[in-house]
């Protein structure tokens, strides 16, 4: 079984320095997250990390889900942690506290998000949807229905599903079909098929609140006609109790290559007359409230790359620091551990400066998340708004394939012994590979990237964060002993602005484009992460003034490792995005 | 449940165009492989691997191996398969006529073990041992040796393995201790335990032939006092039949994340007072003859590679081209296959092109074993097999790095039917995940290639090599219509050049240098995936002129997309080479 340690220097390291906490914690209505707050909280959920959750993650992994009859098992453990999750509190941790919540910043909440990950991803897919549907309930649900539902879901006694996806309609929407009827009364019933639904069915709330995309009958096809409809798994009675069943039924699971222990199910509703439904908003409106609680779920499974990523790189140095064999390659000494072999410690250094990055672009997201709704000054939560827009693509696409990569990196680094079930690094492997499919495919997010977030506004905001990043490159130009620095973060934004430009200028050509999109997304991933790692190199000198020690000179160096090893790549990308389009565009289908 | 149809046109192509089957045929010794012999072969062995082995291949995952007792207890349909398999006399094809086999070149035998693979790469890692031993038995052996065991081996009718990891000697033999006594009689008892032993332990042949590592009382320590032994499960009798059980116990068998219906077993030696076997070779010689199986193994994996990469691309192609989603980029047009999207097609065109890069590259390699073997110019054949020397850490890890690239990918064209497991294209994903370990890490394929294959002769097979891939640089200057594919291939020659003076003026930075290995291997990977594909593309258009079809001008679109997306990564690693090793060097163990 694998050890978790939340690596609570580097979180905090990166919320204090680059993510702007203290700032934050001085927001209207963000005077409880103090430095010290934050720090207590972390501590305490870095606890039920380790002692709570991660010694479930193997055993979800291996005993998983069953089907019996329409009741869905979940594994042993689960309850019961579950039932310690929610009665500390860590549901409602960033959640309003008009409903029960603690009201935390979201900076405060992306470290422990990514330790629940971390520690046992499956579980923890279950609470996050609590705080996506109330997210989406806070934007969209009259005060009535905010009264009934939020405070159990916030508190987690209740929990909380999102419906999209149906056998014809994956990543395009458009294309469903589940339909709603409307009721004497208000009601609506449901009929239909939802497939791929996370926790659609399990017995460890007495309730399970269903949000669902479905069309009115008077409904214009395409995405403009999905309406949104709240859907319980029981009726209430009239004391708001769960009361009769309603008519959804669990079908099926998925057998599927990882997080076994959260079971994806396909629900039919309707079978029985229908399943009855509230509407959420307006009608014809779901889809824009949905995307709300895809966004919290999007940012989410970013995190998710990051902490999957953490867990692999402390499996893979804990086994390289105690796993012997071979010989030094320079004095030929014998009986050292193989992280003295130069290619195991450039492994296991390219995985903490990924993970570096990843942090520390994720962090600062959600920071900006912050900003964004709580800065008294229009301009400047306007432009974390479109900030938070350009980049929820690169945090999900781009933080999830690396993710993937330092999972493969870390069985790379245990050899056969990674390979091996019984080490857990090969459930990590399995479990990270959704996390580039789910709440949108990585060539998902860079289409809304390329064509939502950069093309139509003729990448304005592109433009202002080159800017931001080339204000990094000119405080290193300056840096005592980080001036190497600066030509590679400079290239990067420059590469940038080339690449904005190349694709104004080619707005035409669609096709050849978007056949460069997910190069696009790896290429502002990396020059991003590029502009964090040097904003880490500039706050650890700054910070080794003080006294010197090896974290702080790691990071430094950290910080170059990367611009050796993932910047070049950048160039890697911005050649195949304007090269590779055409040679597409005319490939014959048929020599496929 | 996946199709598979072995690509028999590609195959064909690569054999005839690049890797010169008529001149291998003209070889001595090589009489019998006419082109159109050849071609019945794969023919034939196309039908037996997509209608035997292809549908036993989601069987072997379900059901997986178990042991019961000491006995292993294989899959289902394994037995028939494999008595089929031996019958046909798939066994045999490229090993010596002299001990039943059929002696056709190596060349001929890459495609089909391609298809045994890539149709069913759990069972055919059994009849590779059969080969791997013969070769390994034809150079050591002695003669009686050879006619008391070899027939069995080459016919099939015995099973065969490689015995050298224990749990302190992984990719580290010198830490090797199995010991092997002498019995008076000339024979040896041997104690001691052996891991990761595939096939080491099945009841599918009458008797199983270990060769083992091991040492004898008087041997020097490390890797020159290894001596090998051949360890059969069952004594012979006087009539050379299977008689007496032999002192070797299957203890244990790994879990695995793939390859399940392959049995990975720990092998217990002499617990009951010494498993009886005869040295092969000379003593303390063990390794360089283990070598020659491992060798012959590595150069298989590598086929592995591009055969589980052919089986996703396959099962993608087939995917995207079926399953309806979303609209038209372009025309807005709904009801589309999925190919439609250029990203998905940018998918497809990729994992195709890396595709026949690295059968350019594999085909011709095994070509190279055939003139290294066979061409009476000693010159000639001794170039080739110093190219074989060079490249085969290239082939091994290189081609199994993308192959698990393509399987990640072929995934990814799946989207959330690639996670869950009845599609099959996740099988692929976890089996094709052992290629980058056994036989050797692409960490210990690159320190091989860096140290004795380029550094230990400064580099002058590599200068060798460079010199042909610019004469194909030059051939491409010149041409009518490939023009634009000369410059990125000079490009990629200019950055070998450039790497062997860097790599030679810095011959004394062990260290950073060794940290640079893998990168130093991808980069030769991808420019000899690149030389491969100007040469695929220059014998496409060669061909057109008798008549244009869309496979040829897909083969030169292959090869300038793979010159826009592969070749520049080639840059990328070249600067990580050069300046990730010095960071490393001085990055403190402490702050990782």
């Amino acid at each position: 079984m694998l050890d978790y340690q939340a690596p609570l220097r580097d979180m905090q390291f990166i919320l204090e320095e680059l993510a702007g906490l203290e700032r934050i914690g001085e927001l209207p209505g963000g005077e409880d997250a103090s430095p010290d707050l934050v720090s207590a909280v972390l501590e305490e959920a870095g606890k039920f990390a380790a002692g709570v959750l991660a010694p479930l993650n193997p055993v979800g992994d291996r005993q998983g889900c069953r089907l019996e009859g329409e009741r869905v098992v979940t594994p042993e453990g689960w309850q019961a942690a579950y039932d310690r999750f929610r009665e500390a509190g860590w549901i409602g941790l960033s959640l309003p506290p008009e409903h029960g919540g603690q009201g935390l910043p979201k900076l405060a909440s992306a470290p422990v998000w990514e330790m629940w990950f971390a520690s046992n991803m499956a579980f923890a897919m279950l609470p996050q949807l609590n705080v996506g549907q109330t997210e989406a309930l806070m934007i969209a649900a009259s005060e009535t229905q905010k009264a009934t539902w939020l405070a159990k879901i916030v508190s987690g006694e209740w929990a909380a599903t999102m419906n999209l996806t149906e056998p014809q309609a994956g990543s395009d929407l458009a294309a469903t079909r589940m339909r709603a009827e409307p009721e004497p009364g208000g009601a609506y019933r449901l009929f239909g098929q939802k497939i791929f639904i996370s926790y659609g069915e399990h017995e460890l709330t007495p309730n399970i609140v269903h949000l669902v995309l479905a069309r009115l009958p008077d409904a214009p096809p395409g995405v403009k006609g999905l309406s949104l409809f709240l859907v319980p798994k029981y009726l209430l009675d009239d004391q708001g109790e769960p009361g009769q069943r309603n008519d959804i039924r669990c079908i099926a699971i998925e057998h599927k290559m990882g997080i076994h222990g959260s079971p994806t199910c396909t629900l039919s509703y309707g079978d029985d007359g229908g399943a009855l439904g509230y509407l959420v908003g307006k009608p014809h409106q779901g889809l824009a409230t949905m995307f709300v609680m895809m966004n919290e779920a999007r940012f989410n499974v970013g995190i998710q790359g990051v902490a999957l990523g953490e867990r692999a790189y402390q499996a893979a140095l804990n086994y390289a620091r105690e796993r012997v064999q071979g010989r030094d390659i320079v004095t030929g000494e014998v009986g050292l551990p193989i992280l003295a072999h130069p290619d195991v410690k450039r492994m296991l250094v390219s995985m903490r400066a990924r993970l570096m990055a990843m942090r520390g672009l994720l962090y600062t997201a959600a920071g900006w998340f912050d900003l964004a709704r709580h800065h008294p000054e229009a301009e400047v939560a306007d432009k974390h708004r479109r900030y938070i827009d350009l980049l929820m693509p690169v945090a999900k696409g781009w933080c999830t394939e690396v993710g993937n990569d330092l999972c493969d990196e870390a069985i790379q680094v245990f050899g056969g012994m990674g390979f091996v079930e019984e080490t857990g690094v090969a459930q990590l492997f399995r479990d990270a590979r959704v996390t580039t499919i789910y709440e949108g495919t990585t060539g998902i997010q860079a289409n809304d990237l390329l064509g939502r977030k950069i093309l139509r506004e003729d990448a304005a905001t592109l433009r202002e964060l080159i800017g931001d990043i080339r204000e990094t490159a000119t405080q290193l130009d300056a840096h005592a002993t980080l001036g190497d620095l600066a030509q590679p973060l400079h290239d990067q934004a420059t590469l940038l602005d080339a690449t904005a430009d190349w694709l104004l200028a080619h707005k035409a050509d669609t096709a050849e484009l978007y056949a460069g999109a997910v190069p696009l997304l790896h290429l502002l991933g990396i020059a991003c992460g590029a502009w964090q790692m040097a904003r880490l190199a500039l706050a650890a000198e700054a910070r080794r003034a003080d006294g010197d020690d090896d974290y702080l000179a790691g990071l430094s160096e950290l910080a170059r490792f990367y611009m050796a090893t993932q910047a070049p790549q950048a160039h890697a990308h911005t050649h195949t995005l304007r090269h590779a389009g055409g040679v597409l565009s005319r490939f014959p289908a048929a020599a496929l």
